[in-house]
C-alpha cells in the first residue's frame, strides 16, 4: 500500500520499514541496538525513518565487546552512521566479555551483550531496544536448537517480542538487509566473526543451511522460521492453561506442595508434564528435563510403588492420591520424606 | 531385567523384544509387515519370539511392489525366513504401483503398500499390523517435514500407533536391528534403492544427517525424534481442547455454520487457528494452510470491514459479531454470499 504510493521506494526498504512500524513502543524512546553490520545498520536506518512519524524519539546503542582489534574504531564509526541518520542519542558501551559461566564465547558474550542493553535502557529509560535478527538467524536458531535436541522448546527460535527487546525483522531475509543498505547508500560492515567456521552458528549458516536447500529443496530458511512460529503459539496456548490447571489441585505445606494424582492423570501428556514442570520450578526452582518429567508422570500412569524421586532441586513422591514435591533432600533435614520406602 | 537373567542376550536383540512386547496388542494375530530389510527382519524375529508369550498367534505380509528386477524371489526369499521364524500365516502380496495422483514413486508405493497391508488385515482378521520403521527412520521423516515446510504437523513424523498399524521401533536404532540380525544369525537384504540418491529420503539419510552430525555435534537423530515425541504431545493436547471451545460457539444454519466471534477472540493463536481449521474441515471437507486461517483470524483480531474471503473449499464472511462459514462460491448459486460487500 505505501509503495504505491512511493513508488520510487527501494521495496527492500519499504519492507524493512513496515516490519518497524508494526513493532515500534507506544510512546518514549526507542533504541537500535547497532553492530554496524548490514541487519543492524538497515533497522537503525528504518528505524530514524518511522519513529519519529510514529511520534517517538530514536537512538542508538552500539556494544564493543573489545574482542577484536579495532573494536573501538569499528564502534565509534557505527556511532557515526547512527548520527548521520539523525538517531539521537547514540551510546556505546564497552563491555567485559568473559567466560565466568563457562558456556563459551559466543554465550559469554551474549551474556555481556544483554547487560549492556538492560545498562542503556536504564541509563535513557528508553522504551525498547530493537534488534536487527533477521528471518536467517531465525532459521539458524532453530537448526541449533535441533541439533541441542532440547525437545520442543528448542525449536521456538527468538520472540518478536520479549520483554523490552523487540526484533522487527524475524520475517525479513538477511538478503534484504543488504539490499536495503546498498540503496539507502549505507556502507555496512562485514564482521569477519560471521565467517569463522569455529563458531557453530557460522557452520550451520554457511555449511548447514546451503546443504539443507541444495537436497531437500529451496526455501529451508523460511519453512524453520514459520515452525519457529507456529511452535511458539502452541507453546504459549498450552502454557496459558497450566495456571488454571494446578489451582484446584495444589495444596501447599510446610512439607512441600501436594498435588493431586487424578488432577494430573486426567490430562493429555503435554499438559501432564507442564503441570510437573511447574510445579518443581515455581517451588523449589527445578528446572526439570524431560527424562525427569517423564519418571514424575509414570508416578501417575504406571504406579507401582515406586519409590521417591530425587531430582535435581526437588524430591517428588507418592502418597496415596497425593503426590508431594518437597526441596531436594541434600538440603532437607527433617520431615516425612527422609525414608526411601515405597510406602 | 530381562537381560540380567538371560546373560547370553544380544543386547539388541533383548531391546528390540522389549519394544515389541510394549505395543503388541491384547489378543489375536499380529502380522509383521515384512521386507527382508534388517529393520522388518529384526522386528519379525522378535515378534515371533514375544508373541506367543503374550498369547498372540504371529503371522507376516510382505509386499511384491514389483518394481525392481527380482522383487518376486525377494519377497520368496522374505517369506521362508519369516516361516522359519515360526510365523504363521505368511502372506504374499503383490501390488501395482501406478502414480495416479502424480505424487511421485515413493507416495505411490507407499500408498500400495498400505493398501496390501488393510487387504492382509481383512483377509485374516488380524489385530494388527507392526511395521519396522526405526528411530533414524524418524529422523529423516522429520527432516524432510522441515524440508517441506508445512509447519509444526510436519515436524511430529509417524505415530507409534494409527489404526491397526503399530511401530514399535521408533525408539530403536537402525544400527541395533543391524546388529540384532547378524546376533540371530539371519541374514537380511539390503535394497539398492536404500541407496538411490533420486530418493529425497536417501539424500537425508546418507547425505543431509551425516553433516548435521558432523558440524553441529553428534545425537541429530535421536533428538529430532525426540522432537517428534514433545511436538507430538503438544499437537494432541491443544486438538483435544477445539471440540468443547466449539461445541458452546456454533450455529449450523441453512446458510452455512455460524460461530461467534468472541469465542474465537477468547482463546490464543494456536487454540483460534485450530478451531478455525476444524470448522473448515469438519463442515466443508476444505483443508485450509495457514495463510488461510491468518486471514481468516484477522477477521477476528483486525477487524475492518474486511470483504468475504473465498479460500479453497470454503467461504468465511464476517456478520457482525459472527463468523460464518459456508461451502465455496463456485458450488453455492443462492444465498446471502453471494456478494462481496464489506458489510
Amino acid at each position: 500500500m505505501e509503495s504505491t504510493r512511493r513508488p520510487r521506494l527501494s521495496p527492500a526498504i519499504a519492507d524493512l520499514r513496515r516490519a518497524v512500524r508494526e513493532l515500534l513502543p507506544e510512546s518514549g524512546l526507542v533504541l537500535v541496538g547497532l553492530s554496524g553490520g548490514a541487519d543492524s545498520l538497515a533497522l537503525a536506518a528504518a528505524t530514524a525513518f518511522e519513529a519519529p512519524r510514529a511520534g517517538l524519539r530514536a537512538g542508538a546503542v552500539i556494544i564493543d565487546h573489545g574482542l577484536q582489534a579495532g573494536s573501538a574504531r569499528i564502534a565509534a564509526a557505527a556511532a557515526a552512521q547512527a548520527a548521520g541518520l539523525g538517531l539521537d542519542p547514540v551510546l556505546v558501551q564497552t563491555v567485559d566479555v568473559t567466560d565466568t559461566a563457562g558456556d563459551g564465547p559466543e554465550a559469554a558474550a551474549r551474556t555481556a551483550r544483554y547487560a549492556a542493553f538492560d545498562t542503556a535502557l536504564e541509563q535513557t529509560g528508553a522504551a525498547a531496544v530493537l534488534l536487527g535478527h533477521t528471518l536467517d538467524d531465525q532459521a539458524e536458531t532453530v537448526l541449533l536448537g535441533i541439533a541441542r535436541g532440547s525437545g520442543a522448546t528448542s525449536l521456538h527460535g527468538m520472540a518478536p517480542v520479549t520483554g523490552r527487546f523487540r526484533r522487527p525483522l524475524l520475517g525479513i531475509r538477511r538478503a534484504q538487509t543488504r539490499q536495503a543498505c546498498l540503496d539507502a547508500g549505507l556502507t555496512a560492515w562485514s564482521d569477519p566473526q560471521n565467517l569463522d567456521p569455529r563458531y557453530a552458528r557460522v557452520r550451520a549458516r554457511e555449511s548447514v543451511l546451503p546443504l539443507l536447500e541444495a537436497e531437500l529443496g529451496p526455501g529451508i530458511a523460511e519453512a524453520l522460521a514459520r515452525t519457529a512460529v507456529t511452535l511458539r503459539e502452541d507453546a504459549a496456548a498450552l502454557d496459558a492453561l497450566v495456571p488454571a490447571l494446578l489451582a484446584g489441585a495444589v495444596t501447599a505445606g510446610e512439607s512441600g506442595t501436594s498435588v493431586r494424582v487424578a488432577a494430573l492423570a486426567a490430562q493429555p501428556a503435554a499438559l501432564r508434564q507442564r503441570m510437573i514442570r511447574t510445579l518443581a520450578a515455581d517451588g523449589f526452582g527445578a528446572a526439570l528435563e524431560r527424562s525427569h518429567t517423564l519418571a514424575v508422570a509414570r508416578l501417575v500412569t504406571h504406579w507401582h510403588g515406586q519409590k521417591a524421586l530425587d531430582l535435581p532441586g526437588v524430591r517428588v513422591e507418592r502418597q496415596g492420591d497425593m503426590l508431594i514435591f518437597s526441596a531436594a533432600r541434600h538440603t532437607q533435614n527433617k520431615g516425612p520424606f527422609r525414608s526411601h520406602g515405597t510406602s
